[in-house]
C-alpha cells in the first residue's frame, strides 16, 4: 500500500516532467492491475498521458482492470478513434462490457465507427442480456475438429497463446460446429503428438447454454470446480467460453446485489459518486418503509382511547415491532441465501419453514421470559409482563412465518426473492406486529378494567 | 434436476437389490459432484454402501464435493480405518478441512491413527488458522529447481498430473526452497525442451504469505485475474498453493458471513439443521435488539406526561425510528461493502461519509415533505406536520452519520466492520432517533401549549 502511494507520486511527477524514458522504466515491471490503481490518484490530463504512453495493448489491459465507473470516465476523456483502437485490443467480453457501460449516445456512436471485423467479433455479444452466459462469455476460444491430432491442438495453442488469455481447454467440434469434447491444455503434455483428439478428449463435457443466468453459471463453476466452461447455442454449437475470473466478478456482483437488497438500496450504488443517484437508489425502499409506518400510525390512532387509558402501552410498541422486524429479517435472509447458494431444493425449503417455527418458539419463549422479568421488576405489574410475554411470542412466530414463506413464494413465482428482503419484510413484520400488539393490548385492558 | 431425481431412485433401488454391476454402470459416467447430490436422498445404510462401492479414490472425490454438514455426517457412519483411507486419497486442503470439521474427540482420534507419512503431509496444515492462506492452501504442488529445463518441468507435470488436481503452474525454487519464479503449464508447450526454466519463467511472481487472511487472498485473485497462486512462509520459501476453486468457496463463505451479520445471525446457520443451534446463532442479536428497545421503552416512560397530553405523539414513534433504522442500515451496509471489496481506501471512505450527508439531506427533505403533506391532510395540524418534518430530517442525518462512521471506526480498530451491521446499527439508530424525537416533541408541546 505504502509502495503504491510512492509509485503514484513518482509517476505523476514523471508525467509532469515528460520524462518518458524514466516513466517506461517505472511502468515496465508493474502488473496492469497495479497500473490501474494509479489512475485513482491522477488528474484527468495525466490519465490520458499515461494511457497513451502505455501503448494500445498495455492500455487495454489496464482499462480491463479498472472498475466500471472509472473505466467509463476514462473513455470519456478519449477521442472515438482512440477508444476504438483500445477496444480492438481487448478480449471480446471486456470490450462489450465497456461499450455497454457508456451512455447510450456514446455507445451508439462507437458502435457505428467499429470496423467490420470488430463488428463481426463483438456484434453478436452485444445482443445478449448482460447477466446471462452470453453476456459474460468471450468469443475467443481454441477449437479443433474431430479429425485433429494432439499435435494439431498444440499448434493451435501455440498460435493463439499470445492473443487469448487464460486458455484452459481446447474444445473439439464436429463439422457443424457442435461441441463434442474438451481437452485440458495440461493434457496436451501427457499424450503422443499423433494421438487423435477424439481418443483423449473428455466426451460430452459440461457446457453452458448461452441463455443461462449468470448466477446459475456461477453455481456450475462452484459445483464442478472447473476453471473454464464452453458456451453453446440452442443447437449445441460452440459459441464461446467463460473463464473462472469472470465468475469471481459475477459472484462479487451477486453478493453486492443481495447485500444491497437487504439494506434497502440498489447494487448500482456501490462505487457510485453522485449523491443524487445514490438518493434515487435508496428512495423506493425508504418510501416503502414510510408508507408502512404511516399505516402503523393510522392503526395506532384507532386505539387512541386505549393508549390514553394506559400510556405504558405505547412504551412497548418499538420493542415489539423491533423484535418482529429482526425476527422476520433473520428468517427471510437465511431462506433467500439458501435458495441463492442452491441449498434450496423444494423439500429442504419447507423443512426450513418448519424449523423456523421451532427456532422462533425457542427464541420467543426465552426473550419473552427475559422481558417478563424486566418489565415486572420495572413496572411492578405482572399482568403487563404476561401480556408482553404472550404478545412477543405471537408476533415473532408470525414474523418468522412471513419472513420464511414470502421469499419461497416469490421464488416459485420466478421473482428474485432478494427483492423481498430489507425494508419489505421488516415493514410487513412491523405492521402485522403492531396489529397483533394492539389487539392483545385491548384485550389486556378489558381484563384489568 | 428431474434427471437427478430419476437417477436417485435408480441408485437407491440398485443399492437395495445389491446389483453392483448395474450400479457401476450407472455411476461410471457421473461427475463426483453429481454423485454427491445423490447422498442427500439416500438413507444412511445406503450412503455407506454407495461410498464403499465407489472405491476409495472416487469416494474421496465425492466426499470433497458434499457440503461440510453432510460430509461430517457421512464420516460418522464410517469406521476410523475407513475414514483414514479416504483422507489419504484427498488433496491436503480438503483432508484437513474434513478433519477440522469433526467433533474434537473424533478429530483427535483420527489424528492419532494417521500414518507417519500422512501426518507429515497434513500435520503442518492443521496448525494454520482456518481462514488464512495456510488454512486454505494445499501442499501438493509442482516445483523445479532453477537449474531445470523445460523438459524437466514437463516430465514433472507428467509424473504429477494424476495426483494433483488443477495444476496451473510449475514453480521454480532455489536451493533453499525460496520461490523465485513461476511458469504457466501452457507455456511449457511454447518453449523448446532444452531451454532453461529460469529463461522463460515469470520472475518474482505474485505470492501469498501463509498468514494472509483468506479475504485478502480472494482480493488478490480478483485483482490479478489469476487461477492459482503460490504460498510462501515468512522466509519466502514455497510451502503450498491456492487454486481459484478454493477462492470461490471463500467468496461464498465471506458473502454468507456478511449477509448473516446484516440479518443478525451467524453464517454457521446456513445449512444448519438443529433448531437449537440456529436459535443460539440468532439469540445474541435478538438480545441486543431487545436491550436497545427496553432502553427505548424507558426513555419513552420519561415522557409519560407529554404523551398523556398528546397521544398523537405516540403514533409516529414507529415511523421515526423505522426510517432512522433503515437509513442507518443503508449507510452502514454500503460503507462495509465498499471496505470489503477494497473500494475502501482511507480518502475515499471519508468522501463517502460526506456523501452520506448529502444523500440523507436529499432523502430527509423529500420524505419529510411527503410526511408533512400526509399528516397535515390527516390530522389537520400543520404544526404537527412541521414538527415531524424537522424531526425526520434531524433523525435521518444522525442515523446516516452513525451508520457510516461506526463501521469505519471499527475497521480502523481492526475489528471486522460487518459485526456492526444488522441489529447493532438499527438499534443504535432507533435509540438516538427516539431520543431526538422525544426532545423535539417536548419542545413542540411547549410551543403549542
Amino acid at each position: 500500500m505504502g509502495e503504491t502511494t510512492d509509485i503514484k507520486t513518482v509517476v505523476a511527477d514523471l508525467l509532469h516532467r515528460g520524462d518518458s524514458k524514466q516513466l517506461d522504466a517505472v511502468l515496465e515491471p508493474l502488473h496492469p492491475a497495479d497500473i490501474a490503481d494509479l489512475f485513482e490518484y491522477l488528474e484527468n490530463v495525466d490519465k490520458v498521458r499515461l494511457l497513451k504512453r502505455l501503448g494500445n495493448e498495455r492500455a487495454a489491459e489496464v482499462l480491463t482492470a479498472v472498475d466500471e465507473h472509472s473505466g467509463q470516465a476514462l473513455l470519456e476523456l478519449l477521442t472515438d478513434d482512440e477508444v476504438i483502437s483500445l477496444l480492438e485490443e481487448m478480449p471480446s467480453d471486456d470490450a462489450v462490457d465497456l461499450i455497454s457501460s457508456l451512455p447510450p449516445e456514446k455507445s451508439r456512436q462507437i458502435g457505428a465507427l467499429l470496423s467490420s471485423a470488430e463488428r463481426a467479433r463483438l456484434g453478436g455479444l452485444l445482443a445478449f442480456e448482460e447477466d446471462t452466459a452470453g453476456g459474460i462469455m468471450e468469443v475467443e476460444k481454441a477449437a479443433v475438429r474431430a479429425t485433429a491430432t494432439i499435435r494439431d491442438a498444440i499448434e493451435l495453442v501455440r498460435k493463439l497463446a499470445d492473443d487469448i488469455e487464460n486458455l484452459q481447454n481446447v474444445f473439439v467440434v464436429d463439422h457443424a460446429g457442435m461441441l463434442i469434447g474438451s481437452i485440458p491444455v495440461l493434457d496436451l503434455l501427457l499424450h503422443e503428438p499423433l494421438e487423435k483428439v477424439t481418443d483423449v478428449m473428455q466426451e460430452r463435457p459440461i457446457s453452458v447454454p448461452v441463455t443461462m443466468d449468470q448466477e446459475a453459471v456461477a453455481s456450475l463453476f462452484g459445483k464442478y470446480d472447473v476453471f473454464s466452461l464452453p458456451v453453446v447455442d440452442a443447437a449445441g454449437r460452440l459459441v464461446g467460453r467463460i473463464t473462472v475470473d469472470d465468475i469471481i466478478d459475477v459472484m462479487e456482483e451477486e453478493a453486492s446485489e443481495d447485500i444491497a437488497r437487504i439494506a434497502g438500496t440498489d447494487e448500482e450504488e456501490f462505487g457510485e459518486k453522485s449523491a443524487l443517484r445514490i438518493s434515487r437508489a435508496r428512495m423506493p425502499w425508504l418510501v416503502v418503509a414510510m408508507v408502512g409506518e404511516i399505516v402503523n400510525a393510522m392503526n395506532m390512532s384507532r386505539y387512541e382511547v386505549s393508549i390514553q387509558t394506559m400510556v405504558t402501552l405505547a412504551f412497548f410498541v418499538p420493542l415489539v415491532i423491533g423484535i418482529a422486524g429482526t425476527t422476520g429479517m433473520q428468517a427471510a435472509v437465511v431462506v433467500v441465501r439458501e435458495i441463492a447458494v442452491g441449498q434450496g431444493s423444494a423439500g429442504r425449503v419447507w423443512k426450513r419453514v418448519l424449523r423456523e417455527f421451532e427456532v422462533t418458539l425457542i427464541n420467543g419463549l426465552v426473550l419473552g421470559t427475559i422481558l417478563f422479568g424486566i418489565v415486572t421488576a420495572w413496572r411492578h405489574e405482572p399482568g403487563l409482563g404476561l401480556f408482553l410475554w404472550s404478545t412477543l411470542l405471537a408476533v415473532t412466530v408470525i414474523a418468522a412465518f412471513l419472513g420464511a414463506t414470502v421469499p419461497i413464494a416469490l421464488h416459485r413465482l420466478r421473482i428474485d426473492p432478494a427483492i423481498s428482503m430489507g425494508p419489505f419484510i421488516s415493514v410487513t413484520s412491523d405492521i402485522v406486529g403492531l396489529m397483533v400488539y394492539m389487539t392483545f393490548a385491548n384485550y389486556y385492558l378489558s381484563l384489568i378494567r
